[in-house]
């Protein structure tokens, strides 16, 4: 089954809503790639994303996530809001590396939607997991 | 049965050890009271803490509801990470009000333990309902 | 505020509506409480509930707290399917005790509700905990 | 990276550990595949595994996707317990089709292992989704 293609239009938007969120400019995490039902997150784990380890705090790695989860029912033209996450770490990602995240729709329904996520490291080692639930708003034309 | 007394020296402990993380720093998130096997913290909502919407990012009430329970572990004189958690939506909280969590341990075991917590907005509204299981790294002596 | 009361009716029709359950009957779990927005279940461990270690097997328990959360939300009215649900294990029970699960809402939503539920051996010790998203179809009348 | 091989014996000795389980052979659930890290079940659907609807009871395929998962750990030659399971339900199955369990290890630890599984109606539709987290109680030799 062919994927349905992403109009350009709705790349922009979404790099614009991403890119003019205070959190995750304040987190200094940016959208790196969108494609039909699949955004990649990127960001470098600086001195205030960590815990007293020097790792990077469960909270960021979450944020990454869910926003890489959100961001790819966007990119299925849906505006959703997270109805619940669950998050296993594996993982932990010390101070000075980057880490990426995927965000994938697995079920694209009517009124909710099912994504899962994975963050890695800049080795491409495996440091979350997510699964999630979203309550879809509205299609976006 | 009596709750176990949770010693000055740990709260003083607990106090300066979330004192000194930078990301709780970073997103100004203070821990307000420390009883044995349960934990609360409050936070400001701020610009830098809102989606494009003006409302909480999920990724800050994660943040608050995962360490709440992280630190309710240690309310018990067990340090931890934490393996999974699942966080419900439940209410959006908005730029400008007062958010608190309470974290609490359900089950203490040896090996791993079980809590929960919850976030409220100032009007003591549920926002977030969180579960999760911690893995027990080693007893505070 | 006071908690609304359950019709005689909606009780009547659930004690059939669960009594008339196919896989319940199978298991031999039962209804034994309800009130708005919570119900009880019971079941004794017998050998076919059970895995080779003697113990009840996970899928009980998990189909017990799913069913006591789902009927708490039919206890509010509201007809539900379970969206998604989360459940930590934290006691085995074996062969031939008595098994209890509590469940209750805690969000009652127009379009989701929010429960959680406990499982208990019949020494009123915490076997597993739960918490579980659901999508209202229908409000009964 | 090549996968390690399951040994003979291991594939044996898990047929016949799913074969004494009392609870599966109660529920006509069968495993079909072995493979290190990866484990197929298979069940059809039939009256007693339903609800009032018709369909599978969630307990049912809540039941797969843990077997599946906890065997597929037991295929990596560690034998677990589920610490937690979260799994979104997706799709329905009606009584008389077949369904059939994928568990995969995602991540295998000393201490703890992550899994996911999936679980499919006989046209392949995705019905079930899961994630779960299992405690290492020792390796097999």
């Amino acid at each position: 089954m062919e994927k349905p293609k992403l109009a350009e239009a709705t790349k922009k938007y979404m790099l614009s809503f991403y890119h003019d969120n205070p959190f995750l400019q304040y987190l200094h995490i940016n959208v790196t790639s969108i494609e039909y039902g699949r955004v990649r997150l990127d960001m470098d784990v600086q001195h205030e994303h960590t815990n007293v380890y020097g790792i990077v705090h469960g909270g960021v790695t979450m944020t990454m996530a869910d926003t890489a989860m959100g961001a790819a029912c966007l990119a299925c033209n849906k505006q959703v809001v997270t109805l619940d996450c669950t998050l296993s770490f594996i993982r932990a990602i010390p101070e000075g590396l980057h880490a990426y995240a995927v965000g994938k729709v697995i079920h694209n329904g009517e009124h909710t939607m099912i994504c899962e996520a994975e963050v890695y490291d800049e080795r491409d080692m495996l440091c979350v997991k997510t699964q999630a639930t979203f309550f879809v708003l509205k299609e976006l034309c």
